[in-house]
């Protein structure tokens, strides 16, 4: 038996508190699995009010630097979140003291993670980071080191468990997205400011490190195109129910021979597949490997145990001596993104106009669809409402992205339509 | 970058030739990810043989203990399978060299994994063996690295894919299990004699893996019950959708208190949830831990691309200087593993009765039942035909295990009875 690894722990939120609970539970466990005991030293937190667990044995500070300075701790522990200020000092400092890192904050790998891995192989620490994507999932660990094997081809991810709520409660209750959001926002699912979650930032967040780990590259949030779901209607759930399909927010990374594409947006998919089984707070990653072929991973994407579970696997990798390069590849061979252009890419989709019902509709339509090449696969219009707003949904054939949207602003463009279409890609997992 | 890491492959079946086939194709990302060159430096088979990759460029030989007890080598790859004979010899010897092995056999797992753990570990080598179980799905490094904060509940898995193939054409073709097996055996999906996967022995072989990573137990595949899927008729399938519910064959090891329950068998699983939505070759694995909750990995669990990216996948931990205790502890500290008595355990079943179409035979079925303190949930019997065999189906609400064979005992003497009733745990996943 080793000596205990020695940790500190800033940040003592729904996150902190459940690694607390998880060391202090499975203690014994920890121990036998990692040859050596885990031991919370130091715990820092802007306030000492009352918590779930007692952290009465621990070292308290309300200065986070403390941990960081502190070189009789293996590890430090950043549980505080957000990209810039605190969080982002604090682990460039642990890391420049040569202290392993632990953190769950996607926000501040996917803007500085290529810095920080940097920084952190200089001085021979580890950063690492399962608990930041996916909750409880071990993606980072499966695409790192379990499919290292594969040129990997495709990652899609269902990795916002709030939309994926939203999503799945509108879908079963027919109710509107506005209804939902309240709803979770008074039962604590969705912030009170839900835009980091709706509008697809939380998920661009973890998509940027997904691609880091799967493709070599430098985290690349910035160029990413982000669509989020406020925009849908539950119009919009019915169709693609009626179509046999359900909508996820989709982040997706494509290889097009070393040029990476990548989105979020929400997207259909068959609503028997292994994806579409999918639902309320559950996250998933798909990935396609040249070799692994198509596999999916599920779970909680979210909350206090599948979190700190993610947390204290990095913890125990680091106390059993694993050494793996931050992303998969030391920092410095990590490439600068070469970005696919989404335009020329190709998709089936699913496209939603809000028309006005006179003769003649659907045919100025299907004249603009025609002229940019685009082969229509269903049409499907509910009731009539004659010189009234309607929903025409329309699926296509694979088509080339940039000649849907040049359709869409033709559309948008006619008399006879009310707002701007709805294009979702329709993708077959 | 370090000095090349040297490889000696036994076995170039479809497994060995993938492997080869990765290493070849995907060099340049393995140099990349494991920071060190994977160079195969000999090979060994029975005979020297036309085969799908090129060997030409590596020593050959065509006996194996060559490659165990050469020095230079890093690392010993064995494929050539079975529990006994050369490939437990050549384990065995390259361990006792020193010398780190990746396989892929779970029969020697399952039979010899703890006696071979402890040779490694006293040799300081590391045997790997992510590839033994579910192909391509990293669920040995899931349950040893990714769930190690956990105390896992259960683990639930579809590990053999010519089954899961069978069941899914029976349910979509309606055929019986007869016809589908002579067509996959046609195919070259089943295997000439297919005992070791339609019995449940290679499920049972994975499972006993499985059990020893997630509970620091020494593989104990001796004492597991294995029911295969012989013995399941077009009604079964048929009967099952009608309810909900697909069939799928699960090996199921659970933790009642430090206790395990595992068993092999067919279960009916909700045709909606996510494990019902994995067909065809597909396996899966679904893990209970107590705070990463509920997780499911799927993907492809055999063929010669995904078993071969795990190979690869263990021989750049080894590369990468990865160690962790082959079953996730140290081997002298597996436990003995107490056996949890199947009979005292609760689900819900499925019952299927083969009896004669006469007044009075589900009465005397129920008063059975009733006496066994079980509840009936449903009873489902399609057509007429009086004095001649009927199948009766019922399900039953959470019953215990004795209690439901006791009463299929006495169902089977009844006089209006043809044949032993089927019974199926019913799963909620």
């Amino acid at each position: 038996m080793g000596r205990a690894f020695r940790i500190g722990i800033a940040g003592l939120g729904t996150v902190g508190s459940g690694v607390i609970e998880v060391i202090q539970k499975n203690g014994d466990l920890l121990t036998a699995r990692a040859g050596r005991r885990i031991e919370i030293v130091k715990v820092s937190a802007q306030s000492k009010k009352k918590r779930p667990v007692d952290i009465s044995a621990y070292e308290w500070t309300d200065m986070p630097e403390v941990i960081a300075d502190d070189k009789s701790l293996d590890a430090v522990v950043e549980l505080m979140g957000g990209s810039e200020g605190a969080a982002r000092s604090l682990v460039t400092r642990a890391l420049k003291n040569g202290r392993h890192v632990v953190t769950a904050n996607k926000a501040l790998l996917a803007h500085h993670g290529h810095e920080l891995a940097m920084l952190a192989e200089k001085n021979n620490a580890s950063l690492m980071f399962e608990a930041a994507v996916a909750g409880g999932i071990p993606i980072i660990k499966a695409l790192r080191e379990g499919y290292a094997a594969n040129r990997i081809e495709a990652v899609y991810g269902i990795l916002n468990g709030t939309c994926n709520y939203i999503l799945t409660q509108m879908r079963e209750t027919g109710r509107s997205f506005g209804d939902v959001l309240t709803e979770a926002q008074d039962k604590g699912y969705a912030e009170a400011d839900p835009t980091f979650d709706v509008d697809g930032i939380d998920a661009g967040h973890k998509l940027s490190i997904l691609s880091a780990v799967a493709y070599g590259v430098k985290p690349e949030f910035k160029s990413m195109p982000l669509t989020g779901i406020r925009h849908l209607t539950a119009t919009d759930i019915k169709f693609a129910s009626e179509l046999g399909y359900k909508i996820k927010l989709l982040g997706i990374a494509r290889n097009y021979d070393g040029r990476i594409m990548q989105s979020v947006e929400p997207c259909l998919v068959p609503a028997s597949s292994q994806i579409g089984a999918v639902e309320n707070a559950f996250n998933a990653v798909y990935v396609v490997g040249d070799f692994s072929d198509k596999q999916l991973l599920t779970g909680r994407g979210a909350g206090a145990g599948p979190t700190a579970s993610a947390v204290v696997a990095d913890i125990v990798d680091l106390a059993r001596g694993v050494k793996v390069p931050t992303f998969g590849v030391p920092a410095p061979n990590l490439y600068t993104m070469k970005v696919m252009d989404r335009g020329a890419t190709k998709s089936r989709f699913y496209l939603r106009m809000t028309v006005l019902d006179r003769p003649g509709v659907i045919a100025d339509i299907a004249a603009i669809l025609r002229d940019q090449k685009i082969s229509m696969e269903s049409v499907l219009q509910h009731g009539r409402a004659p010189d009234l707003p309607v929903d025409l949904v329309m699926t296509t054939h694979e088509a080339i992205y940039e000649d849907m949207k040049e359709s869409c602003r033709r559309i948008t463009a006619l008399d006879c339509t009310v707002s701007a279409p709805c294009l979702m890609p329709v993708v077959e997992l």
